[in-house]
């Protein structure tokens, strides 16, 4: 009896995880999907994830990821990850985006991102651009599924200059700004100013667009460590062109719902 | 085996509750006291609170209150309205600021806080002056243990406000700041700008220090509601001097810490 759960991070970007094929609990309101995402008065996390019985052949598990706001998210790297670390073997995860192969060794993860897009319109930006060099900072963009700018300048400049970049007209849906320092051909220190989220601890997608744009100007080799605040994971733009982000997963603790929680239609209003 | 925890809040105030009695977890870094309380990395909370055998006659648990950074506080009256609650029954807290009387009805968990200090060297103020009317904003100070200003203005102006008079020369170990509404003479809207933490949801201490304040002032009856941003409190200013504060508790999850996050020294560097 009771709802159960997983709490699990990659890099500090945390996640609940609720096993829907042993966990009878049903996500049919965006509102209970903010509660239990609420860092005070539920349990607390990035993104929600759930997993249920897939509906494709191939696929181990079918995951959906949930904002805090309750809107359904295509797909994060790091929460796939965690997810894959949670099952054990090597689950290939049927998400939004599509089939996402994983595999795990030595104690870290690795999914298989799709591949990056480079075209203006794809993107997409408002005009018609040589993406690998934008006029605007000189940088660099693509997209990994959401549009990403990566910034080749000090990972200090990011709470600046984050907020105006992310608004700039060349980028019509907005951006997610990456600051990359280039600390070696195999090592970049990143920082990423999230889309509607602001500064975050890790971004699984900048690290994987950090390296494309990087590799795309030759300033990084196409196998590369970018670290973050919280740690680093290791980006391959393979030559298939897909990428594989690799990294450490944590699982911090399993819980169980207080079923007057479960019960409360909405938290206390005065 | 492992060390079990309940999360658990009082208006939005949120607590990691361990009880020392059945779980074996030793706190003796600040280190993983911080770590526990890391809302990304960790279980996340405002406070982190231990249970263990009591040492006074009369107690029926000693608690004891930790701040994300490590240090020890004195007490929490949400937090001690919490054990309470999870504790079941009229449990005396051995805290300390002393033995603290608790009850129960209703739903409602009641804790017998200590009585106000209104003399200007117990708040502490930097000079003698009548605390209940004071030469800034025509504000009222008291300690509840802790030094309190509470204005009698709107709760808008706490963010514009609050960071100034916090280390206004008046008050040399800072201040709480509360920003009060006279609904009613039952009834007071309360924000609170807390000394160290900045806007907060919940206030419990400045809550008694609004009615306390208030009630000098013949703004409000001694027994008076305050409403807060999660919720209203019943504070009581009692004959004999002493504050009674009651209201609504929740236990939102128990969970148990994953061995691996427990062996970890520190969360993973770069």
């Amino acid at each position: 009896m009771g709802v159960s759960f997983t709490k699990m991070h990659g890099l500090g970007n945390d996640f609940i995880i609720l096993d829907g094929r042993t966990t009878p609990l049903s996500l049919s309101s965006a509102t209970l999907i903010s509660r239990l995402c609420d860092r005070r008065t539920g349990i607390g996390c990035d993104q929600l994830v759930t997993l249920s019985t897939p509906t494709r052949d191939g696929a181990d598990v079918l995951v959906r990821f949930f904002n805090p706001d309750g809107s359904e998210a295509g797909a994060c790297g790091n929460a796939s990850r965690c997810v894959a670390a949670l099952l054990g073997g090597n689950p290939t995860l049927q998400t939004q985006n599509g089939l996402l192969p994983t595999s795990q060794e030595n104690g870290l993860v690795s999914v298989l991102m799709g591949k990056p897009h480079l075209d203006w319109q794809a993107i997409p930006l408002a005009h018609n651009c040589d993406t690998a060099h934008l006029p605007l900072h000189d940088g660099a963009a693509c997209s990994m599924g959401n549009p990403h700018l990566t910034l080749f300048r000090s990972i200090e400049d990011a709470a600046l200059l984050g907020p105006e970049l992310e608004t700039d007209p060349l980028f019509p849906e907005r951006a997610n700004i990456g600051f990359a320092e280039i600390l070696s051909p195999t090592h970049i220190r990143l920082r990423v100013w999230e889309r509607g989220a602001g500064l975050t601890l890790a971004c699984g997608s900048g690290a994987c667009a950090a390296v494309v744009n990087a590799a795309r100007r030759g300033l990084v080799e196409r196998t590369c460590r970018v670290t973050m605040e919280c740690g680093s994971l290791t980006i391959t733009w393979k030559d298939d062109g897909s990428v594989l982000m690799t990294g450490p997963t944590q699982t911090v603790f399993t819980g169980t719902l207080d079923e007057s929680w479960l019960a409360q239609e909405q938290t206390a209003t005065p």
